[in-house]
């Protein structure tokens, strides 16, 4: 793709593709350099920064040479970008920067995609996007009592833009794509009708640039770049994962929930290592081997499973609680990330027990975790697949073995804790066989992370916080290149007195059944909340949902085969397939599984009908009912419980299989 | 008092009286400029400001000239500073500048008072105070339901720098003080460590300087440059004014409450120009003329009271609602403020009734409202004072006669509302008899308004927004040069169900009681809250509170001299007397009500017994019990309803009148 930079008044025009994206002149310019100092607050992985900001120029002056600008305010020259292949290479002048504003021509109309995973909003278009990687927040919406709550006793409630997983990175409807390629904490600030303006709390190395006419494509480049994931493993589409942590109890449970009719190809038991007890309820002990106390016999029990075609999936996360045997470990071998003010572990307080940080940057650190503990206690045990938690929490006044600073290396950990599983699986010859899954991420997180899950939603049907963001998570994260992404069945999040209808259990297991990966959770209260096995009406519904995804899973496999050949996400905006159907582009709480069936699914509480847009240029089934829609029409339809709004497109190659669907559903 | 400016390394200190208040170094600059857009959201009186800054330079090179400085980055020259006496005049070289920031020294320890009337903190140090005039906000406090319940439906939990009257000027603990000469916006920013940091959203005319070894004339140079006001009318001090407003309903209920032993000098109606139903319940007809079908004979009733020493008491504020017959002569003469984007009158909306805005930037309009309205309808009418309400208001997108930018308008229209309503006083020859009394306020209020009140306090002891808070109020804008402070007794919101205790209503009795003028109010929601006379208990308190009132006013009258004369504040923190006395300078619920007592009121609910800290250099006696503490200590006294925590100096000139006063009150 073609940057070119054109002197022109002074200043210069930046276009890719002959689309113009930077206009920088005297008297507007378009890039401004500066020094402030990062105010950090940190609770328990809620971040508050704020800037003290010592200086901000503009950069009035400026002088090209062939492929590079040279910028200056009055004096000597400050910045320098040179084009490199489709990118914009930036290089401060003088060492003492370290802020950057770049603006981007902003059009009337234009919309704004990506940022990583956005739970709120896919468009950004008119709002201001930090990028930092945290606790994505409970409630998420200032006007909520919840929210209030969390805040006022957490400092938890979280605001629409908070996400495990930032990237600063966004697609305009202009047909072109922009990427910052730095780990520090920087800004999207679409608020402006004339530009947008990003801010940096670094020198960014490069603006990477990418154009096509079809979003599709544009898609495929970003896809390309930031990393494209192995095809899921047969197991994890074929049937559901059941997420169960009573200890041995699990697999009776189990045994009930298939003998109710489900199609169960997983179990994942996150209390794998042990519970420990504290005054917020029962968490898992964060030492990384099987607790054979809490799950007598495991090993020969997993074998058991995987015989019948049940994979055993477990937990791990970069952390090591001080009071078990592998913080001995790693304390002894120098492995853990030491505090600035002292030759000593820096210990996280994790609410009544402390941890240890692992520190990955030191190579000998991470391959004992990836070979030693993921590879020794948990593949060579026999787990499938687990949870790959946090990454979000890196404290930015950490000591870290190879200089890196820790504003910087904050942002960048997702992607380094990706990279130590990904590691550990390839070295047992798993890649695409073993599964693990990650809410944190950042950018480069998709080269190694194969499926993430859409994090800690409250136990509802809220706005920001309930069910329906999952679906604007899995679109905005599919636009910067994961293709695979899925979320806890029934949600997580259970505070102050929220707890699981039957309805809002249901309605997720209807949702969590047309993503590729359908796997429950307990939640973070599962004695206050509903299971999927305490009510019969629940669970007969859960195993017709499981019989629905289970009946995809050849169109699915379809999928991860298109998936791995462009980088085309499973879930995306309408607007990837039907780019020509304008109508298509604001739809969020809607997507297209594959460009063959569009899927509507009920987020709100009391529905019993629904409507969908149909794009434009085909013909749409109604899977239940097998109504015929012309696209380019809002379909209102029966949504009752067990009939979530699918439609498939009528000329499609799987046609057959579609109509066989509702019969395999219903058995 | 000397300041005094000297070129040094490359850059200068800036002292006072030999105090360091600014260091400029290349390396370190105190001076910034920059460019920036404000971004205004507002809603009833409750803004939203932010700054879409373009550019921050440091000033980095400077040259001093004789008792000049001219500043700049790289290029041109920037910034000129000039000392002009005890101030720095300040001069953009460039047009385009409209952003300031100026770093003063900050020492460990350092405390910082003022910031015009502050209600959460009288010491600002560690906090971030911004200088904008507004609604104060209910709750204040994002950590109470009543705040987020106002957030959420009004936007109107403020909060703990929201204030009615900021003022750009701070008191160092350091003997010296600083003002900012602007109207346009400011921030303090008290946070670092370092240096103290001054926003500015225009070039400030000046920094003004002023030093004394002593705090007490520290002050002293304060009010002379911001203001002193008349004394206050003896019938201010000698009674109580009661806040009525059931229309001639409130003569007799006036008769009851004298009849049970209060002092009563004036009564305020502030009904007295009419009701306006809304569904936020009963409002005032904003149309300045007395309504004599809601009080029938009101001159002759005003004139008769008179005789009976009680002064009658009315409302107004600097809007016209559209529905009255002001509006329209001030339509016909082209008297109010217009609409940027149309030759009309900008109208607000107040909820279910609009208003116009009279221009007193228009000099036929301020005369118009200051002899026709103020002048004519109220002064000749009978009224000796009113409440001179709002002023914060002023939109920012106003178009005003003589053109200044609704961003400088809007701070300085407080002081311009306050003059007018002085010119009218001045013009019927009232001045110092006449009373009004104002909650909004900036820089120079003090020149026109004899009174501050605190605004609307909830009604009850939250920490941000209850009984405590009139405390703090007063004791910040008495170091800024206001002598004359008091409350609403009772509170004014009552909102989501928070409603006045017995026991609030007595603890404020007992604080007005200890304030130069004590004034009561039926709050926003008469009908759901306690009043004075619906309790025997509470009125007779009440009225023993007016006693306690009326005795002090020989002592209250000598204080009102030592304001004349030196603007000493009446109520004043106790290290303006006692600044020996380091003890004293944290001392924030207190106050000297001049220098012979101490005042503590209980301000928690609950409390049978209070402490009250006592300066060291003299001995007190507790006014109750006449126990006799040695300064320097903590007194722990009972303090039952009717026994506010008060000590007086045992060598004071004023001994036989404190001695008495039990007797008085307890009549």
């Amino acid at each position: 793709m073609s940057v070119v930079l054109t002197a022109v008044e002074g200043g210069f025009d930046l276009t890719i593709a002959g689309t113009l994206v930077m206009r920088h002149r005297p008297e507007a310019p378009a890039l401004f350099v500066g020094a402030g100092r990062a105010d950090v607050d940190m609770y328990r992985g809620n971040y508050f920064l704020s800037d003290r900001l010592d200086a901000r120029v503009p950069l009035t002056r400026c002088t090209v040479a062939g492929d590079v600008a040279t910028l200056s305010a009055d004096g000597a020259p400050l910045l320098r970008l040179r084009i490199e292949g489709g990118a914009v290479a930036i290089e401060a002048l003088d060492p003492s920067l370290n802020r950057l504003w770049l603006r981007c021509v902003a059009e009337a109309g234009e919309r704004l995609w990506g940022g990583g995973e956005q739970l709120s909003y896919v468009d950004m278009a008119g709002r201001r996007f930090p990028m930092w990687t945290s606790e994505p927040g409970v409630g998420r919406d200032k006007s909520t009592y919840l929210t209030f709550q969390c805040d006022r006793d957490h400092r938890s409630g979280g605001d629409y833009w908070n996400t495990n997983y930032p990237q600063p990175t966004y697609l305009s409807s202009r047909r072109y794509a922009l990427h910052v390629e730095t780990t520090a904490y920087t800004c999207f600030d679409f608020r402006d009708p004339a530009f947008h303006e990003i801010e940096a709390w670094a020198i960014p190395a490069r603006i990477e640039l990418f154009a096509a006419p079809r979003f599709a494509d544009l898609v495929g480049h970003l896809s390309t770049r930031f990393g494209r994931q192995p095809k899921l493993p047969a197991w994890a589409i074929e049937g559901a994962i059941l997420g169960l942590k009573q200890g041995e109890e699990s697999f009776a449970r189990m045994e009930a929930i298939i003998a109710a009719g489900a199609i169960v190809t997983g179990l994942w038991c996150e209390d794998w290592i042990g519970l420990r007890i504290t005054s917020f309820g029962k968490r898992l002990f964060w030492d990384w081997k099987a607790n054979e106390s809490r799950y007598p016999a495991l090993k020969a029990k997993i074998a058991a499973l995987n015989d019948r075609g049940i994979r055993f999936l477990g937990y791990v996360n970069p952390y090591l609680a001080i009071d078990g045997t592998l913080y001995q470990e790693a304390v002894a071998a120098g492995y853990l990330a030491l505090r600035l003010d002292a030759d000593a572990p820096y210990i996280v307080d994790f609410g009544e027990f402390d941890c240890g940080i692992v520190d990955f940057t030191n190579p000998a650190a991470a391959d004992w975790f990836a070979e030693r503990v993921i590879g020794g206690e948990m593949l060579d045990y026999g787990l499938s697949g687990w949870m790959a938690d946090f990454g979000e929490y890196l404290p930015t006044d950490v000591r870290l073995h190879d200089g890196t600073d820790g504003m910087l290396a904050h942002n960048a950990w997702p992607t380094i804790w990706a990279e130590v599983n990904a590691r550990a699986v390839a070295s047992r010859g798993k890649t695409g066989d073993a599964l693990f899954f990650m809410r944190a991420g950042f950018t480069g997180v998709g080269r190694y992370c194969p499926l993430l899950w859409a994090g800690d939603q409250s136990v509802d049907f809220s706005r920001h916080d309930g069910i329906g963001t999952v679906i604007r998570a899995a679109l905005s994260s599919g636009l910067v290149g994961n293709a695979y992404h899925h979320s806890d069945l029934g949600g997580y999040t259970s505070l102050y007195g929220n707890v699981r209808t039957p309805e809002l259990l249901m309605r997720w297991s209807e949702l969590c059944a047309l993503t590729p990966v359908m796997r429950s959770h307990e939640g973070n209260r599962p004695d206050d909340n509903l299971q999927l096995d305490d009510d019969p009406a629940v669970l007969a519904h859960f195993a017709a949902m499981t019989r629905l995804h289970a009946a995809l899973a050849p169109y699915v496999t379809s999928l991860c085969d298109e998936a791995a050949a462009t980088g085309m996400p499973l879930q995306r905006p309408l607007f990837l397939d039907w780019q020509d159907d304008a109508d298509c582009w604001g739809v969020e709480t809607q997507y297209g599984y594959g460009r063959d069936l569009v899927v509507a699914p009920v987020i709100e509480a009391g529905a019993t009908r629904w409507s969908a847009y149909l794009p434009a240029g085909a013909a749409w089934i109604h899977l239940w009912s097998g109504e015929r829609y012309e696209g380019g029409t809002t379909a209102d339809v029966a949504a009752p419980i067990g009939e979530p709004p699918v439609f498939w497109r009528e000329a499609s190659d799987h046609a057959a299989l579609f109509r066989s669907i509702p019969a395999k559903v219903n058995a």
